[in-house]
């Protein structure tokens, strides 16, 4: 795990390098949400981003930067989430091995995209302790170069190429806005954008009940996150120093949402987007709903981070006026 | 309704016509689908089209054509679904009426759109009878120019522009396919692919539990839907004359698909494209997935008719070995 806080420039070659192996994800519009609420807001659609998730960037910049005997023992992570499966096939096109440790209680598809994807599973029991004991162990016996999945400058990079394809598609934008969990991805978003377009205002968004980016944004020091309970899954994480330190540089503000708003922006991307959007991809659009008067007339750039769900298990609650 | 055969000539004057008013709607591929398939498909995004079908295609290409008189008197249709929305939309783009007659079962999601783009609706028993009844005394009152859903030349014209958008956008497919239930969608996009591409297979996808079109095209006469009873709700109405004349004389084959393919391959769309599609729109992929021999290797061009679901109700059933 790599320190440095990058630039634009670290960016910009990451850009390069991972081209090659990600798609160049769609920015959408919706007439009726534009019209509906008095903003203009494009949303970058990294729920089609390669995996699902836009942590498929980051991943593929990290095995960009790994060469000799690094690169031939593997990389690998503990996770049950989006950057395993990212960390999986990037390992896989990159011609090497991923070891996953993933606890016993993660859903089943998020294991068989991992084992689709040819990586390694190492199972453990849930919780912090457990996934890191089964990690050094598997570090131990392969070798394996450890990919952090957000305080990782080439990760970090990674995850900034979203907002400078974003902002070089519409550089009109007033505001950019993403989820913020471990911080890979709003760390990204904050250098690409502070330094592409001028008084542009950058956001993150977080549920309340995960709320620890939004008191160490507030009380300048870091506080990591204590028993979050969100159903933003992908936002379960604490910001590391590294990218605490970025946030504080880079950032203008931090909103929290509540779970009702985040199931209520969910299915307003499903229902008028037609585009599914995993529980974390929509706080930031919950966000913006529940601060309109911020807002209104602005145009405004959405990381849509996943959209990676449990088809068996959503949140929409019948209506009862619904026949 | 008019019942001239319409020419590619028509549907370029369509095109023209309905543009300012249109999404050019996107075509997306799914890597990880293609390679698991041995297929290229190409899905033609209707989903994203305004009002969330293919339907407003044909909709407002006929509210182009309406002149004089005629147009001051407003436009009228009996439906509960896609076309209702579709119509009451255009109608309030083009500063008339839409008078919309609707069965008290339709869902209040789709009572809700239509209320939204400003029709007025009435309300009728369900059951063709009571819907036509009810339509002819709004018709007395009103003086609204009927608008048919399928068999109607300009309707057809405009469904016609979603191949045009396609076949310009990935000139070399070898096949396009469309779902087929009044044959509007079908006849129109028939008429394009035979006059810009020589040689293309011409395909359309039917449930078999609504297969009128698919005994009429095989027995060469028209031979009304008895019954239907599919989860794709729209594709329950039979074809007309009209439609069923351009269909024999331009289609290759029609395909029928059951209930269980239709829902795994709308769960594939949902899962792996991260769309939000009604089932009609994965009938098309369901019969690709269940005559793979017939589909290897090609470049398919499908039409992914629409996205409108009741996000309460969905059809996907809890897998047992997920956790």
């Amino acid at each position: 795990m790599t320190q440095n806080t990058p630039t634009i420039r670290d960016i910009e070659e990451a850009h390069r390098r991972i081209s090659p192996y990600i798609h160049k994800t769609p920015v959408l519009t919706s007439t009726l949400i534009n019209e509906e609420y008095g903003a203009e807001l494009y949303f970058k659609c990294e729920n089609f981003q390669r995996t699902g998730s836009f942590k498929f960037r980051g991943a593929t910049n990290a095995l960009e930067h790994l060469t000799g005997e690094a690169a031939g023992q593997g990389v690998g992570t503990h996770s049950s989430g989006n950057h395993a499966a990212a960390l999986a096939l990037a390992a896989k096109q990159h011609h090497t091995e991923a070891h996953i440790v993933m606890p016993r209680n993660a859903s089943a598809v998020k294991q068989r995209a991992v084992e689709q994807y040819g990586a390694r599973i190492t199972w453990c029991e849930p919780g912090l302790d457990s996934r890191e004991a089964t990690y050094r162990e598997v570090e131990k016996q392969t070798g394996a170069h450890f990919v952090h999945p957000s305080s990782d400058e080439h990760v970090i990079c990674g995850q900034g190429t979203a907002t400078k394809e974003l902002l070089e598609e519409i550089p009109e934008l007033d505001v950019v806005i993403a989820p913020v969990g471990g911080g890979g991805l709003t760390s990204g978003m904050a250098i690409a954008a502070r330094s592409m377009k001028k008084g542009i205002r950058i956001l993150a968004a977080e549920p309340s009940m995960a709320d620890d980016a939004y008191r160490s944004f507030t009380q300048g020091f870091l506080i990591p996150v204590d028993r979050p309970n969100t159903i933003a899954d992908g936002l379960l994480t604490s910001l590391s120093p590294l990218t605490f330190k970025i946030i504080s540089n880079y950032l203008d503000d931090i909103y929290t949402t509540s779970e009702s708003a985040i199931i209520q922006a969910m299915r307003l991307i499903w229902e008028r987007m037609k585009l599914v959007a995993e529980p974390s991809a929509a706080v930031p659009l919950a966000a913006v709903l529940e601060n309109r008067f911020v807002f209104k007339d602005k145009k405004i750039g959405i990381i849509l981070s996943g959209g990676n769900v449990n088809l068996d298990k959503l949140p929409f609650a019948p209506k009862k006026q619904d026949k």
